[in-house]
């Protein structure tokens, strides 16, 4: 679908492209909310919104396509406060957030399913408020679409939109599945990379330069925090189930540096080093 | 100094470019040595050496210059076998191994501290041989130099090489120090790298995308296994140390993502990301 009036509730760096680059296509009216002012300010400054709105309720009441792009929790309960609003309009409804089980059966649960699908954009996401925003950030970038009911109605106009008008590479897949890879594709990367920072930020000597590889590692750790948290909430179950086996990886490299067990260690570095230039892009 | 003559051993990737970039300075004779025919081949073809020794004792005869830029274990054991022509010429000598006490340690108990000083370039290594040499590498990047001798001449004439011949910019610090600072920012990183690989490798679900944090992570994984599994083990009472307090922190999250515990998930997260807008760059 290329809806006539787009609403967009949250306007930091995700949601702020969203706008911003349907605007670029074309989309005539795009109503934005944003509870950090800097943001709506910006968004309005960039035509990235035509207007903005006071309450979300506003934007559930005019668009005819509308993202949520906010953490988790604050996507559940905006659902929840919207569920009456959008059951009475011809209105689709999609969220950005990185975990896709709890929205869908909010959804779900809130006789929503066949308004409803989530989507999760793969781009790096930064700190970033609106001024992380750009015009084209999801061009050609891969975005899962998840349905809320079988007939996946909704899916398909959600996905529509992503491709048709924003450029992306829609992959429809269930919440279920979305959340167990994501929780070993993101979630336990980001909480590996957060655990490394939080470890030299507590633990290590001070004052030194870092070396390439931790510099790599540590790029991904200044991103959105209160987003993060609420992510890897939520898809606390995957998360820990990658994190036992991390330990278990862990413990195997110590026990063999302990014994000086140099084919060990080679072996270990070896198993990853291959899987790498084998599996990954 | 400037040699006349410049010996490298080792003509992978940081030897090639140790050799290649000091042919495109200006040093006249660079006599190479490499236990693998292919690059040693191409280094000849590059024109980064003037010519090839069948042997690491002919290139020791020679030069008045020496690079050791092999892996620890070899440096130390090339070391060894080449104390006593050392010892009978004018020649100074360093290495590029990324530990630096086991190495300065050997050179000093072979009578050999007023003609070593240990070296470690700052760069990003891949797994490469001289095909991932360039001959501008080194240009503006830092390099530790750590003294055999307390009067430091041979670490002089060899920081003195590194930034006039080389373009790069010394540091001088002791073996200890230095092995402690890379521990932490550069083995222990490492470590973490390539136990997500290890573990995504060993228990990830199979055929699926990777995120851009687990891209940017897995970039450093793909490098010269041996040498890391050397400097490893080498460094490995560092390592260890900032492993356990790593597992410590890891155990942190666990427990608070357990609890559902929002407060202490972004506090943790946002202690790391903070220290990362702080105190990196």
């Amino acid at each position: 679908m290329k809806p006539d009036c787009l609403g967009v509730i949250g306007l930091s760096e995700l949601g702020g492209s969203v706008a911003w680059q349907a605007a670029r296509a074309g989309v005539e009216r795009i109503i934005g909310f944003s509870r950090v002012r800097k943001d709506g300010v910006a968004a309005v400054r960039a035509r990235a919104v035509t207007e903005m709105a006071t309450s979300v309720k506003r934007v559930a009441e005019v668009a005819d396509l509308l993202v949520l792009a906010t953490p988790v929790s604050e996507t559940v309960h905006t659902l929840r406060s919207l569920a009456a609003t959008i059951a009475t309009r011809s209105v689709y409804c999609t969220d950005l957030s990185g975990v896709k089980g709890p929205v869908v059966k909010a959804a779900v649960d809130l006789g929503l399913g066949e308004r409803f699908a989530g989507s999760n954009v793969l781009v790096a996401r930064g700190d970033g408020g609106f001024s992380a925003a750009r015009p084209d950030r999801f061009t050609g970038q891969i975005v899962y679409v998840s349905p809320a009911a079988s007939d996946g109605h909704a899916a398909l106009e959600v996905a529509d939109f992503w491709q048709r008008v924003l450029g992306l590479q829609p992959v429809t897949i269930d919440a279920e599945r979305h959340d167990r890879i994501l929780g070993w594709t993101s979630h336990f990367p980001q909480a590996v990379a957060a655990a490394l920072a939080k470890t030299l930020a507590s633990r290590g000597p001070k004052g030194i330069t870092y070396g390439p590889t931790a510099l790599a590692i540590l790029d991904s750790v200044v991103s959105d925090t209160e987003a993060w948290a609420d992510a890897l909430l939520h898809n606390r179950q995957q998360l820990t189930e990658a994190l036992e086996g991390f330990g278990l990886e862990l413990r195997s490299l110590e026990s063999a540096l302990r014994r000086g067990d140099r084919q060990a260690v080679r072996s270990w570095l070896e198993a990853g080093s291959n899987w790498r230039k084998r599996a990954v892009e």
